[in-house]
């Protein structure tokens, strides 16, 4: 079990009631460890610019982090139940080491603050990754509207078939929805971007710490500026940036879903490369696009996630053990969101379309619309025309490609528009 | 019951399946009716720029949206189940008046077009609203903590009084939160500002429409240029404002919950106007912050709407009509969540602090935490000096006003900058 | 604005303020008004049974309230915004027609208690309503099940074709899922059959109220004992009943999932009759299954409501104004989700399949597994005989009766085992 | 990387992709191996009733299953990534060990059939632990309400002092509380208390196996009979179990409310024992009920899990891989819940009132409900009883035991009826 650094003297400690509250908080600390002790080095530059570390000091600690940065990459370090928790157990290695030096370091600083700035450097760098892969799904999602533009397929609504569409349009659907998704991923990193290092507990302190330097020196945007906000922002910063995730994954949920159909016999219109199908234990005859329904399930995930998230933060001011609970939730949603769109791109990339079986799914009551509005362009009221082309009597096959090229809506098969969507992506690098 | 579009002729209609199909939609059309009327005045004169309507049909067809439009708001139009939706019934009323130029109104459009450009303005409006309460709430927030500077509060952490904090500390902490809220209400807005009119049934049509109109004629800032987006948008740009909404609604729960214990016998920190309190029908002593409760669980009700939402969209590409329970989810969650926020600047306007109670909390171990940092400012590494601050035989009661002139790390109460979030709000304005 | 029980004097009344703690309550209250009623006149039995209220006093008050409940079904008294909520109509009511004696029915009771028992008694009916509907779709399905057990249909695993199956055994599927649906419903209505009136608001009052009478007359199967617990329960009971109803309503998503799928082009094995299809407003040629897509949707409103109760229950113990928003969530929930299952009966009696369809994708791939068993009986060990039979060389067209008949595994076509179905049914009737 | 059973010769296997479709999934399945070794046994036994095996056969495979199990839990055998899930490394072993007769243990069965059965059996075991924690719970409530009936406690309504209350009355609401709670876990474990073994991909065998066997010997009340059933319950009774601890966690959040509001110092009504408290890194003064803040915040996981298999099931029928995503929700929401609930019967035995803080906390108003009732019992009408007791002029200090031994409405301290509970109590054990 490991030193609790608060410990009282005298009071016995019981091993369930400490293994509930360590959970599994130890072990999760591992993912953002390298965050921590990064702020620390940022924390401790900021105590010798007050004159609270001596330049020596400062060396000997920002060696010493070095140190153990490079333990834990290695293996050497194993962040594990013998602490408490990540942040404890940096302060741990610093004294174990330099003695009294280290045990200057959390001059001014509480584990709050440690958890805090940690997370916000973790949601930056998620969020960093979020927008790479959106953005990247997007460009190959323009790249085939624009390479195939011309390739017919049926278009539905209610799963029935409505109107002639395209693999363009169809592509440059999902093109038009990551490139928002990528927006909204900037837009969330700027909205967090804030430093919450220096707030102590969520009452400051009784030394002017330079927050400031530390602003600058971990790449914050901005000063989280109010104590007492740093501790109300935890939690809601989280959620915020599940959410500019679960945005993706709505898409990718839908995706998913067009592609389990699409892949099914019924259907035929997509094949996937053999690598993301799998079979059946019993069935000796299935190939199953477990990939895609994975990645269609995950949705779920991150939905669980932010309904963790949700649920804890009815709670007044300041900081609750309660909100523990949040890092968990987090990393389990970006975890599993993040590797379920990272594998997105090249799905999109090497699925390959079946031609024939699209254009077979053509049928003439989808030329209906098109006749529709041709009436109503002769200048029949387009209420007359409706009923007019309801009739199945005047349903015939036409020429897909015709259709497409008269469909001149902006933004459908005749005037694609995907220039500006090309532009839009553009500006989002 | 309702006339019905698409009717075919020849097929009974049940009533108990109408009524289900129906559900209260009509009704809550009446929420974006004019939203729908103001769009369908752009789609006419985009009809008008490609010859599909004459300069003389759109001048009557303008005419007659607006009389509809003032019928609406006077109540001699009555949008109810006699319309089978709120779209239907501007073009029957169309029709009613102006014969075959009420026919031509629905050419190259769907009601998708409608329900969608519809949805985008009015949820452009409630951005905008939540907009403007957020910035009221910091700015309100933001008088008082300077205002307030100076009276002193315990500050707590687990609901165990932790150390001496002030009124204007609590209030800047809501400050950054509500500028925070007002931001994200403002990115949100730009986000979805982009105009679905005109993407027909989600694969356009073959007609030129002026969409460049149209976005320019309702105020959008861009086309969303996709036909196929403009479906799968549907729900996610409704989630995406309820969530900018969530954030502001955990706040609210939060200070609630401040609130409702501030205002308990046991704290007695805070009188709320007597408008605010209620009685009880059997306890004739009862004085019950009611008000306060009811913004505190109505997150509950912004929480449903997006997990309504969420729970829809499991579904493949393209429109489903299982996408209509969206607008009920969404009026619900903006329509309580929008009306517990209004009460919000009022009520932190008008509460009133109990000095006295709030100085009575202040015990001697608050006084903990400053003379350990102050002994690690003398040179004693501050592990030593949190253990020799940990004996209770070393606190004692110390003066709540020095206590806070000396918080001087920035964010704490002897430095509070609050000029840093005063610059932040006026860049909202 | 209502007049207010409570109001104390001098207190001016807020118009928004009593808006929003008003809401649409008193519009909510119209759906247990006679449960309302019903729980009064048992309260008001119990009061002249320990001689609060005089035997002519107890006639007028069961006078007047039959009278009321009388004038609520004709729509003779409106429960509007001129009463606070349906609790205090009834006093209102009662002391305008009677006076002092009206005066005397709150003796010993609370709002609390009203809500309570009320809301009780709704949820007793709704669940018997979940129960009924339940079972009669389970009978639909057992009966098609028997009458269907030799018509071929594909087996699906990942939407993929797997093995032969029949429509026997997709009706039997969903003929357990409703038995199991209808026993939830039974065993929730028991264990919430549990009588709150005489708790008062939590604490109980100094009568010896005749708890074990107003338990008897309103029929419930016992009462709920500690006072405390009567506002503990509040939430809780709500939650379970609509989770009960959500199982069902898995169910009917996963049920109305299927019919989406077979209804569509690709597809085609299922015909729903016109009723319950509808058209489009631009698209001439759709005819699309709307009613079943928004039986799929409606598992959203029921999820939104247990999620809106959850958010609500993080209280501490005793009533707060929170748990108002219970009620319409509540309302919702059931609303909806009985509402689209009430449907459900008559379509799965009247939907047709279309056996042609059904049988043309049965491809020989799907005998693969029969062969592997076949060769596994024979004695040849599981998994070599997979790997036989997963050779496509392997794989011939077969006779889809003789699969079916030889798949003799219990609950599998060749030994349906239906008599055990319809016992547990039959059971539950 | 893992063998796979089902790989088609020739075809590469992507590092990345596999890593994704495995998740933690094989870990996972640690969870309950030993439930799968368990039904494994009963499924041999199965076929060498029907011939399949040998009884030399069917010796060797049980004894080689003990020795796995045996294995598993001496760590000798180590479940991890070399094995695809744990359904295939048992079949693995077995083949391993007794060739061609370990290739015959898959015969007739799916690894559907594996994770359903051994889902279902570990479910039952942690319904039997939320029943046996719950009645524990329960017990110590009722018994501490017997002993602490005459300890008088504030009565709270919306956090504000209502009437005069005891200890008693809150232990009993928690009694009640919790034997309901026991209730449902029993409820809940006869209802999912159904054997699906047997039952294949969800469309059975051409085998005649013997599911009446292993429905016995596993210790089932029942056969699941439709092998398509089987595939549609796999998350509805995961859910199901969730929402029966979900009800006992309900109770938790809000017993865990009240202690955090009776622990500090405003309230000072509750000491807990030493080990419930922790410190804080910065502030050497602070006692934090940690664990209780935990215990409440677990609720959000077991919330989490719930959502996130809610979310899952919109799917057709048949299994899809979604589904697999469903095992770490459960074990999620089951492992924090029952973690935290485990807890609970300890604490409520050992923690501590103080009576002198919780009767300096009974003011004259908490008396004025009791006068309001005398007045009417005195033949005043309540209406105008509960006017005059209003106003605080009439407002005294009572004697708080006289108010409680006066209250002598069913369920109130006068006339707690423990006896009614302990019998239900006694029923459930």
């Amino acid at each position: 079990m490991a030193d609790l650094l608060w410990q009282k003297p005298g009071v016995a400690v019981d091993a369930q009631i400490q293994a509930f509250l360590a959970g599994d908080d130890v072990i999760l600390d591992r993912e953002f460890f390298l965050h921590d002790i990064a702020a620390s080095r940022a924390h401790a530059e900021g105590l010798q610019r007050i004159g609270i570390l001596s330049a020596d000091e400062l060396a000997a600690i920002a060696r010493e982090l070095d140190v153990l940065a490079d333990d834990f990459r290695s293996g050497d370090f194993v962040l594990d139940e013998r602490h408490e928790d990540g942040h404890s157990a940096i302060e741990a290695r610093l004294v174990k080491r330099l003695g009294d030096t280290g045990k200057r370091i959390h001059t001014g600083r509480s584990r709050n603050d440690q958890v805090l700035v940690a997370t916000r450097l973790w949601l930056k760098d998620r969020l960093a990754a979020l927008h790479a892969i959106t953005h990247e799904a997007a460009a190959v999602a323009l790249d085939r509207a624009e390479a195939e533009a011309a390739l017919p397929m049926p278009g539905y609504t209610h799963l029935q078939r409505a109107v002639v569409s395209s693999a363009g349009m169809w592509w440059a659907g999902w093109a038009e929805a990551f490139i928002d998704n990528a927006q909204r991923a900037r837009d969330t990193a700027a909205w967090i971007d804030a430093n919450p290092l220096g707030t102590a507990a969520g009452y400051g302190v009784n030394l002017a710490l330079d927050r400031d330097h530390t602003t600058q020196a971990l790449g914050f945007g901005r000063m989280q500026v109010a104590a007492t906000y740093a501790q109300l922002s935890r939690g809601k910063f989280e959620l915020a940036a599940l959410e500019a995730l679960g945005s993706a994954m709505l898409d990718l949920r839908r995706i998913a879903w067009d592609l389990s159909l699409f892949t099914s016999a019924e259907s035929g219109f997509v094949a996937l490369p053999p690598e993301y199908v799998t079979g059946s234990s019993i069935m000796p005859n299935k190939r199953n696009p477990d990939v895609v329904e994975l990645m269609r399930g995950t949705y779920a995930s991150v939905a669980a996630a932010k309904s963790e998230i949700e649920h804890l933060l009815s709670l007044p001011s300041g900081y609750h053990r309660d909100l523990q609970v949040t890092k968990g939730a987090l990393f389990h949603g970006f975890g599993k969101g993040l590797q379920a769109l990272a594998l997105l791109p090249d799905l999109l990339r090497r699925m390959q379309w079946n031609p024939d079986a699209m254009r077979a799914a053509l049928e003439p009551s989808m030329y209906a619309t098109d006749l529709a509005v041709d009436l109503a362009r002769q200048g029949m009221p387009f209420r007359d025309a409706y009923r007019h082309a309801a009739d199945p009597g005047q349903w015939e096959h036409g020429d897909p490609q015709a259709s497409l090229d008269a469909r001149v809506s902006p933004g459908a098969a005749g005037d694609m528009r995907l220039d500006a969507l090309r532009a839009r992506l553009a500006a989002l690098r």
